[in-house]
């Protein structure tokens, strides 16, 4: 099997969960790797894991994100992988909604992607190769009852991915986007003892995008759907 | 066939074209109708077209969108049909977009719609009935190279309109979303003259739109598709 | 509102119900009509109540198919409406289920569809007009656990419809598939008393058909999906 | 990465290109491997390369799919992973195709996957694990004009693949559906100098099949699409 043609990465969005799974995996891959969040005190435990770069980002603002890019650069090269991994929901009956919330929230989960693909693409774009890798929910193929805001971020989320892999995969750039179809298991969200495995490992998860980065350039996928065995759907 | 079962209807996002055909037809349906741009000056001609009420707002702010209800209810009555279809757009490669352009083009698609479905669910909750129409594009289910803002913006357009119509149809609101899939007729597109109606015409548009306003609860569609007959798809 | 510019309709797969409903609708709005299926007796009622001409067939024959379309144009005229409202299935875990069963509950739902397809093309090619409408139901677009031999026929029956639409639509004619997602009222299947219009009335489908063949050529539907307000989807 | 879990393989409709490789990789991977085909001479080739058992299968006809499985188990054990890779297709316009000869083409696309699936549940529910993996192509999900047959097969297969993930996934069953988005590279259709990499190289889509594998059982792609960087869609 192909192994990863990538020397970097830079994961956007970083928490417990699946950003932190990457980050292991990824180093374990042989990449360097940085990470990136609002709150950088937050990605102390990961650093010390994985010996990852870390950086406070606010992905909603531009010359934030630009700047982020930068130090990354500096850091640890330009970021061959990036992986926007952010999202934004308030719930609740749409009459209930905080309206600033909700644009906060449509930012977080679609305008930031924006935002990171843009800065990923120029880096990416003069060395004809390089991948950008979005992460989706249920949310971004189907819209539920009380949770518009949720599903107009990341059906965007969506849009954004498949314009851009139209758009750049012809130029070596390889996008894809995850459709994580069910509960992250973590501290928070244990896996419930009478039904193994009925919540996603974010390592499973973190497999599944690594070997995306893997695929030959012949056959790649843009979209992947996960979820655990026993999920309905 | 059934008729329409409403008194009056809100156009937001006016302008020539499908807004124009869509107060014409509701007009002549026996509805009360009105309509809003930013723009006031240009619905001129509308309004002396339909006998249309004019009212000018920003789409994409909290308290502009609450005031034009209110100054809609003193108008016509609580609007029991709400049409959306205002959007934004930047065309290009994602590396030369704008980012301040491009988050004023999310809001106009997608957020604007978000706040116009939320006043119009808050004011047809009480009575247990009326419809809300969401106009989506191509871009809605195909996002395009070199149209990385349309696609995001369009896509959670639709996200909105699944979620409201999950969260608002058990109530007795109708919540639709037309895919309005080819180029639409006007002044400035006319129709070519040796590919007869293979632009859409507004009117043409404008009749499935009130379709939908006619059908009965126990047959409703969430989402409607048109192109012309030799459109490719 | 346009009115149906045909005179003429042969619903296949006839009994209670849509094709009823239909009958009789495409009967008021001046269109002669013709219904076909396997048990001519069934078609008894629906003869009497609407002026329908009865014919016999078994959809999953070639000649069978063949010699329908003859015999209706020499009673009606050629069909300019074409409705293919049959289908098969067999229920139950996939290990369970009988295979010539199956390969029939196939034929019927699918084949049988690309049969009066067929015939209907080529009568209708040479007027350069005409409608070929398909019914599909939620198992058209969503495969359920215990019931692949009704997926099988119904993705098959919607694989069609999308390939003959991009086929004959460039030529004149309209092929509209229609998701039905919920159950069909019936004699059988009442609506219930505490959840009123949670069934589909197949009045109210039927009105969707009709609406379908109004439409300009500038602006047509390939796909329209229908369920009742309550349903859930 | 996590490894396979099987330890024989069936793969049902083999020639060269994705069989050949799958048989290939697959063997390299540990499992023993069984190939079946209407032709068995065809084999000749993959059975010196790789040590694949080769049988002869009508796979439209349910006894001959029963007699392989019953071979296949005596030969190399249950197939704990069992590939449907066989289609039919008949191209040309509607209007011009032979009736038996589409009749067959659905037959073998999509009945003939329903009867290895059958035989392969029958198997696998008892050992409570195992891979079910179809084949699916861009007609799976896109009706081609002049392609009604392949449209029905394919889409029609999809609909089986979605039902039985449906189904068996909760009893330990992964099943998986590949839409191959583009032309596969062989002898027949060598890969153009001055676009490389624009057909799908059948080793790269197996490096996919073999990656689904792999997944834990909390993180299970049902689709996964496969497209060269340069392939538009």
């Amino acid at each position: 099997m192909s192994s990863i043609p990538y020397k970097s990465a830079l994961i956007v969005g970083t928490g417990p969960g699946i950003s932190a799974s990457l980050a292991r995996q990824l180093s374990q891959a042989g990449l360097k790797v940085a990470v990136a969040a609002r709150n950088v005190d937050k990605l102390q435990g990961l650093v010390e894991d994985t010996g990852a770069q870390a950086f406070a980002v606010e992905a909603t603002d531009p010359k934030d994100v630009a700047d982020l890019f930068a130090s990354v650069e500096a850091g640890i090269g330009v970021p061959e992988v990036v992986v926007y991994n952010a999202s934004g929901r308030v719930r609740g009956a749409i009459v209930d909604l905080d309206p600033e919330e909700v644009r906060r929230a449509i930012e977080v989960s679609a305008y930031g992607g924006f935002l990171v693909v843009q800065q990923a693409a120029r880096r990416l774009l003069p060395l004809g190769k390089g991948a950008i890798l979005l992460t989706g929910a249920t949310a971004s193929v189907k819209g539920f009852a009380n949770s518009s805001s949720f599903a107009i971020g990341k059906f965007g989320l969506r849009g954004l991915a498949q314009s851009t892999a139209r758009e750049l995969a012809p130029k070596g750039i390889h996008v894809a986007h995850f459709v994580i179809d069910g509960g992250v298991r973590g501290a928070a969200r244990p896996d419930p003892a009478d039904r193994p495995d009925s919540t996603l490992d974010p390592d499973g998860i973190a497999q599944s995008y690594l070997t995306v980065l893997a695929q030959p350039r012949s056959a790649w996928s843009w979209e992947v759907e996960l979820r655990p065995w026993v999920e309905s759907f």
